[in-house]
């Protein structure tokens, strides 16, 4: 996974109560086009609120990030941390200190081992490479049982482009990305504005639409820098950048999914599809709360066809409709028809499709011509147990 | 647990899978003033919609409840089976079909097995007696682990009022109450409007106030039957009938902690208050949101004091604050102090607080005058463990 303009690496650095791989560095060979999503949480880490304000720039060339602390609800500290933290990383990498992202996750109010950290940036600075946005991705994990990256290559304005993606989530995972960092590097030659354009348009289309949990976060962070090396003209239109736009969704799609697969506790991850609503906004709402409602997803976790919690699940999401003219199906197979249930046969044939592998969950209102989805993952003993001893 | 005026009986009709209880009728000696209070889910269950249609009257005579199946989504079928059963009913009273009321709780979209119940009714009828609502309680229970009933004698006009309710919940419960069932009887003389009224507060201030899980349900209903055989002359109006709507709100809120204490899989209850809101409505939403969220209930579980998720809960909760200016205690112990925790002494002693028994955590969020709160417990692997498992 390697992106021509882009060196990276991860280490232990001491912040995770039991030790591996916590702290990770991205940095450019020269100033990137840069761009930036963040929590809509109104409680936001140090980190999030020194990334966003440095990146009304348009341009960044480094990217710190630390797993197992937040830096958040730290008060002054916190962001003095944050601040000396990039301080201290610019100058080692001999460039602005207002050129370096950062970002966190993990535990929530205590104050950042900000000496031990910076202890180990010089080490960081030097195991810097092409090949070390791998070692990066595992670095910022932190429930997570597995790194998540993504990599694509393709022909783009007469210039093979590459991105490469990785991302954290596992719990906390839901619409406006709670507690997720992603991190995408590309050397496509595309203006910051655009960027900023593009990226939010693939977040809407990926991110936001996963949820593990229903909670949110004060870190979630999703940064995207440009190298600009592919050899292609610059692009500094939306719609000229259309293609890049579609191969990023792509790219953030395929992160989103390995999230949910990673979901704490999770053995099963499934999509709600919401077909004739009556608008967009009721196609969504609809099937964020069958996604995000923790009956469906302890029915999900029995591999029980329970279409009676998905039906109150609708009925409280808001969404205009008449029960009886909802029909749901798992997978090829019908189970609920104008509201009405098909029968034991259909539900032991879906209970079999549910055990067999990742399924979609197709709901039709009877109310529109509206549709839209979501991704989600079951409940599991194991969400509870992981999420009860978290910081013991 | 006896009414002046009312008769009550509970029997095991088959309708539950593995036995038990499963079929109540209470039974006014006369005609009593009647109010409801019912679901706002979308997905209606056929008792519930025939109870809001006959309660138009203001009138009722009986209620018919069975647990087990919840009458939901069954479509005409549905509707006839709940009419027929109550038809049957109120024959066998000699009263009118339509002072016959219905009430359902269990599995969705599965037919009511309506003969087996219809052939239960006769010895059910025969069972019924002043002490029987002790027995009702039992039947309309479903995953609750022991009965809620809830009694009050005070003197009041002159006379003795009594109140006796009963409730069943248990997962599912939420504001707008779903998935519960309550059943209040009075020998009070209130007129149908002024009961409807008092009812409605009365729920707001209890049943509406508590979550287990933040799912709602198709199946929601609270009546209220008034006989009158207190002696006292008949309350016409609100404002008389105030002392009698804070005996009623004292009653509901008993039943509405049982509740909670009894959330599927609970092994810990605790409050939530919110104060110094800007706004009644962000008071009670940041209330509703940090008692709902996942990663609060999991921390509670393992009697982790992690405020951090606190925090999360309340940035995502539409409620203005400076996170800067929010204060927490757990019971008397401070853990955060102008978005600050206070460290590890304050959160090892909020441990101890959390162990020792029920707490009320109390938020301030220093931007206003407003204050709220909800009830809620904790969720534990108990919970996903039940409720994989609840059809199987």
């Amino acid at each position: 996974m390697i992106v021509t303009g882009f060196q990276a690496a991860g280490l232990a650095a001491g912040i995770k109560k039991h030790g591996g791989l916590d702290l990770a560095l991205i940095v450019a060979d020269n100033p990137a086009q840069a761009a930036g999503v963040f929590t809509k949480n109104r409680v936001k880490a140090a980190p999030v609120l020194l990334s966003r304000r440095r990146l009304r720039s348009g341009q960044a060339q480094a990217i710190l990030i630390n797993s197992g602390n937040a830096n958040a609800c730290n008060g002054p500290r916190g962001k003095e941390d944050a601040r000396s933290l990039t301080r201290q990383t610019a100058r080692l990498l001999g460039i602005p200190e207002t050129s370096v992202l950062a970002a966190s996750t993990g535990v929530i109010g205590q104050p950042l081992p900000a000496d031990r950290m910076k202890a180990a940036l010089p080490e960081l600075a030097s195991r810097l490479r092409p090949e070390g946005l791998t070692e990066a991705a595992e670095a910022i994990l932190t429930t997570d049982t597995k790194a998540k990256t993504a990599f694509i290559q393709e022909k783009l304005w007469g210039q093979t482009i590459t991105l490469a993606g990785m991302a954290k989530g596992a719990g906390m995972i839901h619409p406006d990305m709670a507690t997720l960092l992603a991190f995408v590097v590309t050397d496509a030659a595309i203006d910051a504005a655009v960027l900023k354009n593009l990226l939010f348009t693939a977040v809407d289309q990926s991110f936001n639409r996963i949820t593990i949990d229903g909670d949110t976060s004060t870190n979630d962070t999703v940064l995207l820098l440009a190298s600009g090396r592919a050899g292609h003209p610059p692009v500094t239109e939306v719609t000229a950048a259309a293609p890049f736009g579609r191969l990023l969704t792509r790219l953030l799609a395929d992160l989103a999914q390995q999230l949910v697969a990673d979901g704490e506790g999770a053995t099963r991850v499934y999509r709600v599809v919401i077909r004739g609503a009556g608008s967009l906004r009721e196609a969504r709402q609809a099937a964020a709360t069958v996604a995000t409602s923790p009956l469906v997803k302890t029915a999900m976790a029995g591999a029980d066809v329970n279409w009676g919690r998905i039906m109150a699940a609708l009925g409280r999401s808001g969404a205009r409709f008449d029960p009886e003219r909802v029909s749901i199906a798992f997978g090829p197979q019908v189970i609920v028809e104008n509201g009405l249930g098909k029968g034991e046969a259909a539900e032991a044939e879906a209970r079999k499709l549910i055990l067999a592998g990742p399924i979609t969950v197709t709901i039709d209102l009877g109310a529109g011509t509206f549709q839209d989805f979501y991704d989600t993952c079951d409940f599991t003993e194991d969400y509870i147990r992981i999420n009860a001893s978290y910081r013991s």
